[in-house]
């Protein structure tokens, strides 16, 4: 660690706590509502044979991913409930992608929210993400046990403040 | 993929499926009660400097692991809320668990679930993991937007009529 | 089915598509903020028995509708936890009503629901009359477990680009 | 009314409220767990672009009923929250089955619920229907405002002190 | 503080904690189910003025009890969601009295809770009274800004391996 | 009780109900959303040995006040569903506060909620006195059944059309 991150590491502070380290909801009372955008990324690493039960697709096996999409929606719609100290906020939109690839076998998943709102809506998009991941999970366990969820991050955001976010190789 | 894996990936079906692909909560009722637990694992990779930030503790900075195991024994009590297909199980007891690792920098989580009941536990360990590590992900992205979530993973599971499962390498 | 119908149908799509058939949160971010309401009615046919019990009111035998309407209400208010792609509104009113007739015995239920919002107040409206409706069910249901839920449906809505609808009939 | 009937209506009373008219959880303390299943049906009557945009299926128009299937499932699975004196009960089972006919056009939606508990399950299967075709009408109401939810009714019970229920018509 | 109780004291620690302090859901595994009961009491104390609008009771004025009596019972169920370190427990009753006094001007109000569980309904009670009393508070607040819950305590419980305890003066 | 109040409690009625004493939503639609703040106090009281153990804080014993902060910022944002008639707002900050007091032992808590909304946001700040103090309760019970939790009031408002309350004595 060089001396400057150093001093920045000794000086940070979450603004989720207060000068005497109590956790808080920051007050959002004197930003003003803006439109802001945030897309986040994950993937579900998963055996061939359980890729392959999910791009069967929505036919006779079952639509392993059409489920997987509205888990999404609906735990991205209460991620305040998930997230302690986050602000709800409503959601103009969302929208979850998934596309399979098979080397090495995973699928990957997008999930981008909008809102016009006082805060970002990261939160709400990461917190899409890894419902759908988790819901895969559960929809292909009985198939592999070793599925990893991974990569969850957040890939751009845009609006507020603090400008746009762009994560450096997407 | 090798001739029998392919034969299977073509049998595979999730059993959160009938044979006519339509979505259900898989009858449980002729099966009974026993003890199990599930343990997962996961993990934050971060910054420096929100890493230092962390691990200044419960002291002034805020207490963001706190935090974040409410968070996620909160969420895992209500893990049939996320995920669609999950049946409703009591916890007998829930523990989570991080350990900050300085290279490269990164929080590992752990959570332990117990249940008496006729499923498994494991949907509840991926769950309170996740929370966790999406809660930090919120305290901390005013310091670092670029954290990654990964390696969500299940590392055992015991109990039930499928017995113990025990991830290689953990 | 005449021809123009048909044509309709074979074009028409949910908003809540997709162009490749996805669900999702439909994007209102460009809509304006208007006042809006929405009535629905239903209507829960049973005995007579069970009727005589309900109409008994609030005296000894308990206020049945006066549960029915808090029901409403609380479920009204959380319309996008149950239907999947809803948008989270705030509700600036919601006011339920009942009327009782005899021939033959039922008990018809309005919702009035208002918010200022992006989008319509309908399925708000609707839900408050299900949950009326389920909730009458559940507590007559020792005594009749014969009583049909049935005519729920938009009366008239107003408000947003979409303008007035009167239902035919009411 | 037949003077038998109308002394019932004068002796009834739902067992949701005490012998002073107030509501109660009634007390399922001494009762024993035993399997339980229930089924309930109902209706969505729609225009026939509607009805079309339905039967396109889990096409490029998108999966109406497949969402409506996991609305069905998740409500059910918090019928306790909706339904005020409702106890919390564990789901062994559910299912959901639709049926389109066009003459009328309509959709039939059946919903088969199924515990082990100390209480019937029947409010669980209610809210499955009801909820299965709220969604419906909400992901189709941009094309047909006029849809109709009906009939929705218990068609069997069984299981527990007061035996098997079979609705005379189905 | 003698010095008795200051050993207690240094050596008391919640069993909600690990012997690291980390919060945690105690283990109730080894725990037999066993019927419980818990009785809780509290007050709302108010003006006369808003006294007399409660006391008119269900009439034209509305049933101020009423409602806080339903509010009660859906709090009590969903009390591991209000509690972070709650077990989610089936009630098997819950009820709910509410009585009036003049002098000075208050609601008493007492919930009795039941449950057969590995744990205590202690918390359950005491989230019933609280929620009748907030309720009471925001129906009232119009009249009476000045209402102050107040005496909220465990008056028994009775079950599990602790036994019977009776507070000192109910 | 004088003339003057006689005849105010007689006409006095909770807008939470119409003319004819139904509760609803009021309407708030014609409200114009302006700043406004609500600070709520509220105390337990508890044993010497309970209270040392929480004055012993972050370290070893745990951390109950911080995971009681938790709690009480989670409940106040769900606010309109533990209370039926709230309107639904969303929250700008939250911050809780404790004291700790030893003659007689007693911990002091202090809420304070902002808001943007068309309705006050009293009850949010009296939600989270309330459940931070339940949350109180819970972790101590196990050292002392006896705690009282009390004073839960409305200490101080500000904004909306009705304007500054404060609380005489605080």
């Amino acid at each position: 660690m060089k001396r400057g991150s150093r001093r920045a590491a000794r000086s940070a502070r979450s603004t989720h706590f207060d000068e005497r380290g109590r956790a808080r909801m920051v007050d959002v009372g004197a930003k003003t509502e803006t439109a802001r955008e945030a897309i986040a990324r994950g993937q579900v690493a998963l055996s061939r044979e359980a890729l392959g039960m999910v791009t069967s697709g929505s036919a006779a096996k079952g639509d392993v991913l059409g489920v997987a999409r509205i888990a999404a929606i609906q735990a991205a719609k209460r991620t305040s409930e998930w997230i302690p100290l986050c602000h709800a906020l409503p959601l103009d939109a969302l929208e979850v992608d998934f596309r399979t690839e098979s080397d090495p076998p995973r699928i990957e998943i997008e999930a981008r929210a909008r809102t016009t709102a006082k805060t970002g809506v990261e939160m709400e998009a990461l917190v899409a993400v890894s419902a759908a991941a988790l819901t895969i999970y559960d929809m292909c366990k009985s198939v592999d046990r070793g599925m990893v969820i991974g990569e969850v991050r957040l890939v751009r955001k845009s609006g507020g403040k603090s400008g746009t976010y762009t994560r450096p190789g997407g």
